[in-house]
């Protein structure tokens, strides 16, 4: 399976990444004071499409991924397996135009609303939430 | 502020739990083999409205949270903050019916299809992401 779009920083990997929050990132601190990270400094990045909703990934950012999203009109994620910034489309030609950017209330989340240019997984398909699983109702919470 | 919904396992805190991966889990295990949690052992679960496709808001669940969401009809979370269980609506009313569930290509997210009692933020807001953040595009990425 191709990856799925080219790393900003090439094919050849930097120095090791420190850890989440601390890489250097020049995010408004009053947005930065605002997040909730995970353990490896990140929120959650949910995409949708602008016009018709249809949430079509989740990726993950960390602050400077944030700051470039916000300050270049393209999406721009952490990749947690490589550990470095892609820009989505930037291989693929399936770019995500950003419309607007909203934070939720704790701080862990964004929600991206982007023009997006052909198929937003990898796979091919339109949304990557392509897989449905079993749902039920007969079983009491224990 | 108060806690947004009450945990499952009520006000007194049990013995510390566990990293998230290593909590007992009933989720089956087939499903349990395609998750790629966090360093804490958790899923983005991204909530919307089924109808409308209304993104709500998003938290987060380890492998029996998304068993009991899966099993019960009602979404259960994992609180990174208080360390339980809770059931979204148990103490605020605003439930969340599951209507379907849908895994990513990469197994670090849900997309739970709900049908949401009220509001979903416990601002009183009816989704979280009620707090936008400027967008630019004038900056070029470096």
């Amino acid at each position: 399976m191709p990856v799925p779009d080219a790393p900003v920083t090439g094919a050849h990997r930097e120095t090791p990444e420190p850890p989440g929050g601390d890489r250097p990132s020049r995010l408004d601190p009053a947005i930065a004071a605002r997040l909730r990270r995970t353990p490896d400094g990140l929120v959650a990045a949910v995409v949708r499409q602008h016009d018709s909703g249809e949430v079509l990934m989740v990726a993950w950012m960390d602050d400077e991924a944030l700051h470039r999203t916000l300050t270049t009109g393209r999406a721009t994620y952490w990749s947690r397996s490589r550990r470095e910034y892609w820009v989505k489309g930037a291989t693929s030609g399936h770019h995500q135009y950003v419309r607007s950017v909203a934070l939720d209330c704790d701080g862990d989340a964004v929600l991206v609303s982007v023009d997006q240019v052909g198929a937003a997984c990898h796979t091919g398909h339109r949304t990557c939430f392509f897989t449905e699983l079993p749902v039920s109702s007969g079983e009491v919470a224990s």
